[in-house]
């Protein structure tokens, strides 16, 4: 694999070289720190670094988290950061990337990375989709080329990519389905899993393959999908297919019997989840990891995540109040700018609006996860929770802020 | 001026407000440090903190620089802002912006601020626009509401504001015009300019207006304008009317012949100008302030300003090329990010690679004059305006970036 030679300039990458180079064993590896009922404070460390868990990933989908500088990713907290398979072997391609020294080093983030599998987004995203037992063939957004992604393929990619942690491929049945369309796409992701394993054996031995639990709404299928997919043997796994069209009980249902049937030693990743709100019923159901664009769609659109609740600041009484959003955040944005100075922003259809509320919001997620972390380790993470969730009403307090 | 009394955090505002407390004598002043044939290097004293001159300054349009983050805007060495009056009157309005503690306060920028008076783009953006011996009639483009911008209207806003440096309101033609309606606008300017200074009396002491000359691409007027307004009297002097469809060569005559005809112990500001060449030129010629758009515009169309010349990344030679735009650039984003990442960026249409290339040209910019200014204080701008010049040519060599 001479792109795996390739050197990169950055100091990580250059020890994961290393690694490879003198045929170290595996550092990816995941510890439980404290558990507190069903909620769990663990440690994954990977070749670019460590992990604190619960750990929220930002989602970088095309190389960049959208209308964010990396610098500021890394001061919200962020450890790790997630890449989006399906853009990027679409554009600039994995290839290109590879050549380029892999994603660490093409966007300059020395940190952990995890890519989906692109299958999830071929469902959503791609026109002309077509799901064989061979793999998924659809026509490029972009090009307008066909393109067919197989479970050797979406694990070449990421190889290619160089993930830290790269996903199976899988199929993800949007709900309400039919029971027979649930588990035939079961079936079949746990198919794609075991060829996704063997043609993983080709990747550095620094790098970690997680499988993926399917279902839908079923817990029986769940529990079958959960059990094969242990008996096959990953590092780690994670729930898919939820947050597709049921009811947050639901979710939290399924969320709550499938990190149940995950062994204890290995970190559970919760995919395309959530609120803060759900992060924290997760949380308190066993989950370690997740991903999410809710805070930086919801702040390019205006609505910021704080203490005090959701705020949303293109609300005209806003464009008189000379208040920050919370005058105590760890964040400079949300500490330093006045409610209508961002109200202005957005008014006026700039920019620096949706990037520094997209920043607050990155902050406030991840201070979310460090809370619950701390709460965890101190065996108060029920406390930490209800705290967490009065203290969001005192939003409606505001001059008439109900957003 | 109850609203001038209102407590700003920022610590140079509560420094200024001690100023009008103790009625301090007013703190603007211009002092020339250096003069290299025509060139010169000076520093500008106001409320908010020193200038170094020859200056540039970022134009901050609707209270932000555009994708900027003010930090960059600071950190590429950026000591004076402008802010356009035009847009700031209409939205959030000059009284919002001065309950809420001025524009220093507002946006969170505790360094100079100069203003322009909003004539300009009144001309160049009001639809239904009229003008009178008065003052300017206008449609909002944004309500579609009848404004009236007067002289003694134009300084009232900007006293609201809070600008450390105001402009008198004036009246720019577009070239080629008339000799009669240039001589007609010029006219109007000068009589606008004695009433913007009898308003000006009501302002702080700590800050200034200065009037603008006029007089189109005829050096006679130009002549004519410069003396009037030097009789009138002001602590700085603009050239306007300049880069409004003229040749460059003319602008250059016209520069020359107004800097020599103003007191070389005041600041010499060309408005609305311009590409690096045009102020290495315009320095050469005694010019002391520049504002333009280019960098941050440019930058958001691909376009970056190296010391190797101008480089459209967007061009598709850079999708594979490892290299930063200038490994030696002070700018950590023309450093740091290969020019393969910022070409993926732009044709991604990710937000992000416009950001960066305006930061990477706010940088250009700042270090263009700071190596005037240091040129200038050795004697040997000449040189330095050669070799500059020179070095842009590196470009050409570039594989076949001709941009």
């Amino acid at each position: 694999m001479d792109i795996l030679e390739r050197g990169s300039e950055c100091g990580p990458c250059r020890e994961m070289e290393f690694y490879r180079l003198t045929e170290m064993p595996s550092p990816f590896s995941f510890r439980l720190i404290a558990a507190d009922g069903a909620a769990r404070a663990g440690e994954m460390t990977t070749a670019h670094g460590i992990v604190h868990t619960p750990a929220f990933m930002p989602v970088g989908t095309q190389a960049t988290v959208k209308g964010v500088h990396h610098d500021d990713v890394r001061a919200s907290g962020a450890e790790i950061l997630l890449g989006n398979t399906y853009h990027l072997m679409l554009r600039p391609s994995a290839e290109r990337i590879a050549a380029l020294g892999g994603l660490h080093a093409f966007m300059r983030w020395p940190h952990p990375i995890l890519t989906d599998s692109g299958g999830f987004q071929v469902m959503s995203l791609a026109p002309l989709r077509k799901i064989t037992e061979q793999g998924v063939t659809f026509r490029s957004h972009i090009d307008g080329a066909m393109v067919e992604l197989t479970p050797e393929r979406a694990v070449d990619v990421q190889i290619l990519l160089g993930s830290d942690i790269a996903m199976q491929l899988d199929e993800c049945v949007k709900l309400p389905a039919e029971r027979s369309e649930i588990e035939r796409a079961m079936k079949l992701s746990l198919r794609w899993a075991e060829r996704c394993k063997r043609a993983f054996e080709r990747a550095p031995s620094d790098r970690a393959l997680f499988g993926i639990v399917q279902g839908g709404d079923d817990r029986k299928m769940r529990d079958e999908s959960a059990r094969e997919l242990v008996a096959i043997g990953f590092p780690g796994y994670a729930i898919g297919g939820l947050a597709v069209g049921e009811t947050q009980s639901v979710m939290l249902e399924i969320v709550a019997a499938t990190a149940a049937a995950l062994p204890p030693e290995r970190p559970r990743y919760l995919m395309g989840v959530g609120t803060p709100a759900d992060l924290l019923e997760a949380i308190g159901r066993g989950v370690d990891m997740f991903d999410c664009v809710l805070p930086t769609r919801n702040g390019r659109h205006g609505l910021a995540f704080t203490r005090f609740g959701p705020i949303n600041i293109k609300n005209a009484h806003h464009a008189d109040d000379p208040r920050s959003l919370d005058a105590e955040s760890r964040c400079p944005a949300a500490r330093d700018f006045s409610r209508a100075y961002l109200h202005h922003l957005f008014r006026s259809g700039e920019a620096l609006g949706g990037t520094l509320l997209s920043v607050i919001n990155l902050f406030y997620y991840q201070d979310l996860l460090a809370g619950a972390r701390a709460a965890i380790a101190a065996g108060r993470f029920a406390d930490y929770w209800a705290e967490t969730m009065e203290q969001w009403k005192v939003k409606r307090d505001f001059r008439g802020d109900n957003d």
